[in-house]
């Protein structure tokens, strides 16, 4: 393993200097900075983290905070993990899994947060960044535009010539579940068609069993706040003996697995999760190196499959 | 922050004491200890984790390697991921992501992998320990028993009456692939019963088409390698007119959210991923203190839905 005297000694400077080049370059002339940089890369020396951050008191690593149980991960968070863990990659940052609600400030410069809910924004205010993917006021929050989605979802129904449109909701009192609502209703409200909304648990049978109660007639459309709940309303419409695409349109929101599982595939509103976790990670940067930023709401994207026309 | 003079003061020693007794306590009397542990206590002493690398070489940190590609990367992999956090958690370990093939020694004791193939093999013997999640000779491995997985599967639909029983396997040459195709075999081989396996890529697309190809008649039984084949072998049975659980028996693998998804549910056999994580866990520690370790397989659970009787 290359060690700092390594460098110092094939650059032709004091340990001293090697230090100062990695910690404090302005205190460094340009030509002693590029010999040492030069002698770094030929003998590919990686800095011993652990005495860096005693110099610099930066770690280098972010803590990334599950907050849900168990039970309620949603299985994407595989793939937001996954694109978080590629982007602070790039910016020279380990990241760190923690499922506890303690917020330990060893080791870490910084925190993303996931399934925060009102009731941990307190908690989260905190003496370093952090940033949520989610939507709540007072922490720097990304996410995809709820409200934007729903809404999309509907005008599509509304332009295939669905006018009878349910929306299937979720029945929490978090602002992603109020703005998706808020999407469905706003757009309903625009073209002057009335609104049918109901608040259910994420869960398949819960939408089956409404759909079943409810027993559309030909000709409508639902929009709903997850693939789940559109995935429990395909079922109860096929038993009530509804084609897709034309006789019932149901529209689901996620996009990530649920979507291309079901027959037929779910029409749905995509979360970006790659950028959504990019954003992430850029704001947090942002915030390390001192900079004021702001929250984010990214567009998400209709996917068509064959649950609408 | 509490820092290490104070507590020398409250204990009335030096600082160079308490980094003893935090090190090395074999070296200080037992009275000394308990006042050094006592003082820790009140003031609720962390210690620098960095300092604490540099004296020990051991950095309380391991890497979770993820080798699949992102479209690869199977949505229990967050389940898994948690239990892993929570274990190492309790061994006082943090839990660093990866998503490369680096293998980089910076800061990690150790390296949890998933996703390993026979040409990562050689890529993982490495100076510190390692496990991994899955079966390959020459890693210590943990898995489910995938050959008892399917045999348990093949033997449930024979007890329950169907005699025609196919396999729907993965066209992969892997140890996991290969053992869940051999439990079928030979448990069928055991019955005398003829063996009707097939080998395809791992999507419901592919199975639906296959089952629909076969058309196979009332009575027959279904072994699929993963839920995901066993959904789209589900479809093409519902397309041909079959009904669940007395004309088609089909029994899944992974037991982790798909088969709740399809309707009917899928009878599954369930990989435990939390027994999984915690015996990686408890490998991993076992070779950090020098213990010679051997791979595990832990036995999974058939669970029942509505795809059998």
């Amino acid at each position: 393993m290359v060690s700092l005297n390594d460098v110092a000694k094939t650059a032709h400077v004091s340990k001293m200097t090697v230090s100062r080049v990695l910690t404090h370059p302005e205190l460094v002339s340009l030509e002693i900075q590029k010999d040492v940089q030069q002698a770094i890369l030929e003998l590919g020396y990686v800095q011993n983290r652990a005495g860096r951050a005693l110099a610099n008191k930066r770690h280098y690593n972010i803590a990334f905070v599950l907050l849900d149980d168990i039970a309620e991960i949603e299985p994407y968070y595989a793939h937001l993990l996954i694109h978080l863990t590629d982007a602070l990659r790039h910016h020279g940052y380990t990241l760190e899994v923690r499922h506890d609600r303690e917020f330990d400030l060893t080791n870490v410069d910084a925190f993303l947060v996931s399934g925060a809910r009102r009731t941990d924004v307190e908690a989260l205010h905190l003496p370093v960044p952090v940033v949520i993917y989610g939507m709540e006021p007072g922490l720097i929050s990304v996410d995809s535009d709820n409200a934007v989605g729903t809404a999309m979802a509907t005008e599509y129904l509304i332009n295939h010539g669905f006018e009878h449109i349910l929306y299937l909701g979720l029945a929490i009192n978090e602002p992603f579940a109020l703005n998706r609502e808020t999407g469905y209703r706003q757009t309903m409200l625009r073209y002057g068609l009335p609104i049918e909304a109901y608040e259910l648990p994420n869960n398949e049978a819960a939408a089956t069993e409404l759909i079943g109660l409810i027993a559309p007639n030909p000709g409508t459309g639902i929009v709903t706040a997850t693939d789940r709940l559109a995935l429990g309303a395909l079922r109860a419409s096929q038993a009530l003996g509804l084609t897709f695409p034309n006789e019932i349109g149901i529209i689901g929101f996620d996009g990530i697995y649920i979507h291309k599982l079901s027959s037929p595939t779910l029409t749905t509103v995509q979360q970006p999760l790659g950028v959504i976790a990019n954003t992430m990670v850029k704001l947090l940067m942002a915030q390390l190196n001192g900079e004021t930023v702001s929250s984010k709401l990214i567009t998400p994207t209709l996917v068509i499959g064959n649950s609408t026309p």
